[in-house]
C-alpha cells in the first residue's frame, strides 16, 4: 500500500510517501511545498493547488492521509490552515485517491503509543520506524510522514473489522 | 467590468455575476452550487472545485469577489466554510481572474449604506439596485450578487485612489 501523508499549511504544506513493501515501511518522499507570504492569499492558494497537483500526478498515491483539523486559538492561522486544507482534500479526491484524515492525536497515539507525545518525541519514532539515517526535516515533512504511518498502522485494523460485519 | 460574486460554503455556495453596461448594472448569472452532505468531506470539495472551474470557464469574469472569513462561534460550520472558500480562491486565482475578499460588513455597507444591516434589507437593495422583478432566492445567490455589487461600488474609488498617488 502506497500512502501520501500531507500537514496541510499555506506557508508550509508538509508531504511524506510512504510504501509498505514485503511487510517493510519505507520513505519514497518527503519534503514541503512553500508559499511566499508576501503574495495574496488566492495566488498562494493557487500555487499550493498547482504543487499538490504535480505531487499527487509523480507519486500516484493510493491513499492521501490528511491532518484534521482542529480548533486553534489563533484564528487567522486556523483560517489559512482550514483553506490549505480545502484545497488538499479537493485535489486529492479529484485524483482519484481514498482520503483518510487523523486528527493530532490519533497521529501521536499511533507513532508512540501516546497521544500525549512530544514533536520531537514523534520525529525519532518516525526516523526509528523508517529506518533513517537522521530525523526527517523540516518537522512538516517529518510529520507529513507520521500521518501516512498511521494509516499503514490503522488500515489493516479497519480491515478487518470491515470484513467482520 | 464583469464581477462574479461568490459565497462560499460546501452545503451551498452562493454565486452572482453583475456586469456594468452603458452605466448600468445588470445581473447576469445567480444560483447555487450544493454538494450532498451524506458525501465525504473531500469528495463534496473536489464537486465544488469542478462546479467553480465549470462556472468560471462558462462566465469568464475579470474580477471575482468572494466573502472573506470571519471568526465564528460554531467551529465546526468556520471550519467547512474556510475549507470552501480555499478551493474558490484558488480556483479564481488559477482562471486568471482578480480575485478580491469583502466582509460581510463591507458588503452591507456598500449595499444598503448600514454595516448593521438586516439579510433582508440587503436582499430588498440588491433586487432595487438590479432592477429584479422578484428577490433573488435563495438567500446565497442573493448575497453573492452583494459582493458582486460592492465590488462595483468599491472599484472605482480604489482606482482613483491608486491613479493619485
Amino acid at each position: 500500500m502506497f500512502v501520501l501523508g500531507i500537514d496541510p499549511g499555506l506557508t508550509r504544506c508538509g508531504y511524506g510517501a510512504v510504501v509498505r513493501q514485503d511487510g517493510n515501511l519505507r520513505a519514497v518522499a518527503a519534503g514541503v511545498l512553500r508559499t511566499e507570504t508576501a503574495l495574496d492569499v488566492a495566488v498562494r492558494l493557487a500555487e499550493l493547488q498547482d504543487g499538490i497537483r504535480s505531487l499527487l500526478r509523480e507519486l500516484a498515491p493510493e491513499v492521501v492521509a490528511v491532518e484534521r483539523l482542529f480548533f486553534q486559538s489563533n484564528v487567522r492561522t486556523a483560517m489559512s490552515v482550514g483553506q490549505a486544507s480545502g484545497v488538499v482534500l479537493a485535489e486529492a479526491s479529484a485524483a482519484g485517491c481514498t482520503v483518510v484524515q487523523y486528527t493530532p492525536n490519533e497521529v501521536k497515539s499511533a507513532v508512540t503509543g501516546s497521544g500525549g507525545a512530544g514533536k520531537e518525541q514523534v520525529q525519532r519514532m518516525v526516523q526509528a520506524i523508517l529506518g533513517l539515517a537522521t530525523t526527517p526535516r523540516p518537522p512538516d515533512a517529518a510529520d507529513a510522514l507520521a500521518l501516512a504511518l498511521t494509516h499503514h498502522a490503522r488500515a489493516p485494523l479497519a480491515a478487518r473489522i470491515g470484513s467482520a460485519r
